[in-house]
C-alpha cells in the first residue's frame, strides 16, 4: 500500500481516501494495522485542529434528528461536518451501514458531510482504537467538527468522552424517574445537556425537565476546565431545528474559554496518554490470545489443572516464556512493516 | 529462609509455622514472593485435601456468631478448622486483627481450629492471590476444613468461590425487599443458603423467608455439577447453635455427591487453570508499574502527550521495549530465587 499516496489524497479532503483508510485501521490484519500505524504516523504533524464532539442519548431521544439538523446548520455555514458511530451492540446485526445514511438522509448527501456508521465490533477495546483512528483521520481530512455518537449504553459514553473535546447528552422530556435514569457519571462527563423535543405538546414538559437538569447539575463538583455556567442544560428541538443554533453558540464558547485557559491542549495531551496506556495494557493482554504465546499458556494451564505446578510458579514461568517468545516473534513481521517514512 | 524446615512444619500441623507461612505469602517483598513460590510449590504433593467452604454474608447477619458455632462444632467433632477472612474494605483500617480474635473469642482459644485476620491490602487481585496461597497451606497443615469468610461487598463473593469447593450464603430473616437486595449473581453461585436467626421472635419470619428463598433458587437454572435438591435453603440457628449439625450434613452431601460424579476434583482444576490466568494477566500488567518499563512508559507518554508519537505508535514501542528490559530485569533476581527442590 502507497502510504503516502494516501495521505496526501487524505490531507488534500478526498472523501474516498478518508473512507478507505478508515477502512483500514478497523481492519484486525496484521499488515492492514501496521499499514494503519504508518498512516497515523504520517498524519499526526497536521496543522488544523477539528472540534471533536461526543454525543450521547438513550435510543429514542432523537439523536439521528438532531445530529440531521444539527450537522446540516453547521454545512450551511460552510463547516465541514464529519460524523462517526459507536455502538458496541450493533456487534450482533454486523454493523449499521444502511441505518446510518438512512436515518441521516439529507446530511448523508451533504458533500460537506461524511458518515461513517459503527464498525461490525464486538469488543469495545477494538472499537475505542478504530473510533479515535477514524477521528484522527478526519480532523486530517480537515472537517472542522468531527461528531461522535454513541448510544447511552455500558462504558462507551466514558470511551467517547475520553476521544472528545466536548461530550453532548441528549435527553427526552420527561419527570423525575428519567430524570435519575441519568446515571451519575454520564452527568459528570457530559457539557451540555440537551433536552429535545421541545415542540408541540411536549415543549413545556420539556422546559421543567430542562430546569429539574439544571438544578441537579448545580450539586455536580465544578470542574477546574469549565468557565461560570458549564455544564449546563438547555432545550432544543432538531425536528423544528430551534435551539441548535444557541447550543452551536455555546459549544463555541466553551470550547473558546478552554483553549485561552489551557485546557482544551491539556485535555489532548491527557486524553492522548490515557489512549497509550490503554493499548500498551490490551496489547500485553491480547498477545497472551496470539500464538506462539498461546500454546505455552495452555500447556502450563493443563500441569496447573493437573497439579503438577501451582498456578503462582506457572504464571511466573509463563512470564519468562511470554517475553522470550514475544521477542522471536516479532522477528518475522518487521519486514512487512512499512517504514512511517516510506 | 529454610524453606524444607518451614515446610516440614507445616506439614506437622504446626500452626506457629503456618502464620508464618501466611505471612510470608502476603508479603510484597521480591525475596518474600520467591520464598512463598517455592513454599508452595514445595507442598503441593500434599496427599490430604480440605473442604473448602465460601461464606459470605452482609454485616449484621451474624457471620461472627455462625462461624464461632460452626467452628466449635466441627473442632467438637474431632476436626481441624482454619478461618480465613477477606475484607477488601479492611484496606482502610489496616486489618482486623482485634476485631477477628474478639469476635470468635471460643474459637480463637481452641487449639483445633486457626483464625487468620484479613490481611491489610488493598488490592482485590494481592488478596486474591493471597488468600488462595493461605488456603493451600492450611490444607497443607492438614486442616480438615476451611473456612474463607468474606463481607457480601462487590467482587469478593465471586473470588472466594473461585476458591471454594462449596459456597454458603448466611442472610438475615426479612420481607421481599430483603430478597431483591440478594444480587443474582450471589444466588447463582451458592450451594447452601442459610437464613440465620430462627429463634425468638424472628423465627417464624426466619420459616417463610426461607421458603422465599427457596423459591427463587428453582427459578434458577440447573447446574451440572449439582445433585437433586441443591442449591438450597435452610434455616440456621447461631445463638441458639439450631440447625448447624444438619447444614453440615448437607455441605458434606453435597461434597461426597460432587467427588463421586468427579465434579468435585474438576473444579479444583479449572480454578487452578482459572487463577494461573488471572496470575498471568496480572504479572503482565504489575510489570509495567515497575521499573525499568515504568521509565520507559513515562518517556513515552511524554512523547505522546506532546504529540511527537502516535498512542499506538508509542504502545507498539513500548511492547517491544517491554520485552527486552523484562528480560534484561529479570536477570539479576534469578540468584536470590531459591531452587522449589532446596
Amino acid at each position: 500500500m502507497d502510504i503516502e499516496d494516501l495521505a496526501t489524497r487524505i490531507e488534500a479532503g478526498e472523501r474516498r481516501a478518508l473512507a478507505r483508510a478508515i477502512t483500514l485501521v478497523e481492519s484486525g490484519r496484521a499488515d492492514h494495522r501496521a499499514d494503519a500505524t504508518a498512516l497515523l504516523e504520517r498524519l499526526k504533524d497536521r496543522p488544523a485542529q477539528a472540534l471533536r464532539i461526543g454525543l450521547s442519548g438513550t435510543p429514542g431521544v432523537g439523536k439521528s434528528t438532531f445530529i440531521e439538523a444539527f450537522g446540516l446548520m453547521l454545512t450551511g455555514q460552510g463547516l465541514r461536518v464529519a460524523v462517526l458511530a459507536v455502538d458496541p451492540s450493533s456487534a450482533r446485526s454486523g454493523g449499521s451501514i444502511l441505518g446510518d445514511k438512512t436515518r441521516m438522509e439529507h446530511l448523508s448527501r451533504d458533500p460537506n458531510a461524511f458518515i461513517r456508521p459503527s464498525p461490525a465490533q464486538s469488543q469495545l477495546g477494538g472499537v475505542a482504537r478504530r473510533t479515535r483512528e477514524a477521528i484522527d483521520l478526519c480532523e486530517a481530512a480537515g472537517f472542522h467538527v468531527v461528531l461522535v455518537e454513541t448510544v447511552g449504553v455500558g462504558q462507551s459514553e466514558t470511551m467517547v468522552a475520553e476521544m472528545a473535546d466536548l461530550f453532548l447528552l441528549l435527553l427526552a422530556p420527561g419527570g423525575g424517574d428519567e430524570l435519575q435514569g441519568v446515571k451519575r457519571g454520564i452527568m459528570e462527563i457530559a457539557d451540555i445537556l440537551l433536552v429535545n423535543k421541545a415542540d408541540g405538546d411536549l415543549r413545556a414538559t420539556a422546559t421543567r425537565t430542562c430546569a429539574d437538569y439544571a438544578g441537579a447539575l448545580r450539586l455536580l463538583r465544578k470542574r477546574a476546565q469549565d468557565p461560570q455556567g458549564f455544564p449546563k442544560a438547555m432545550t432544543v428541538s432538531a425536528v423544528e431545528h430551534a435551539g441548535l443554533d444557541k447550543a452551536w453558540s455555546e459549544m463555541q464558547a466553551l470550547a473558546d474559554w478552554r483553549r485561552e485557559a489551557g485546557h482544551f491542549a491539556a485535555r489532548r495531551a491527557d486524553q492522548a496518554r490515557f489512549w497509550f496506556e490503554a493499548e500498551v495494557r490490551e496489547g500485553l493482554l491480547a498477545r497472551l490470545k496470539r500464538e506462539p504465546v498461546r500454546g505455552a499458556m495452555a500447556t502450563l494451564g493443563r500441569q496447573v489443572a493437573e497439579g503438577a505446578i501451582t498456578p503462582t510458579a506457572a504464571a511466573e514461568e509463563l512470564l519468562i516464556q511470554y517475553l522470550q517468545l514475544g521477542l522471536a516473534d516479532r522477528a518475522p513481521d518487521d519486514p512487512q512493516s512499512p517504514s512511517p517514512k516510506a
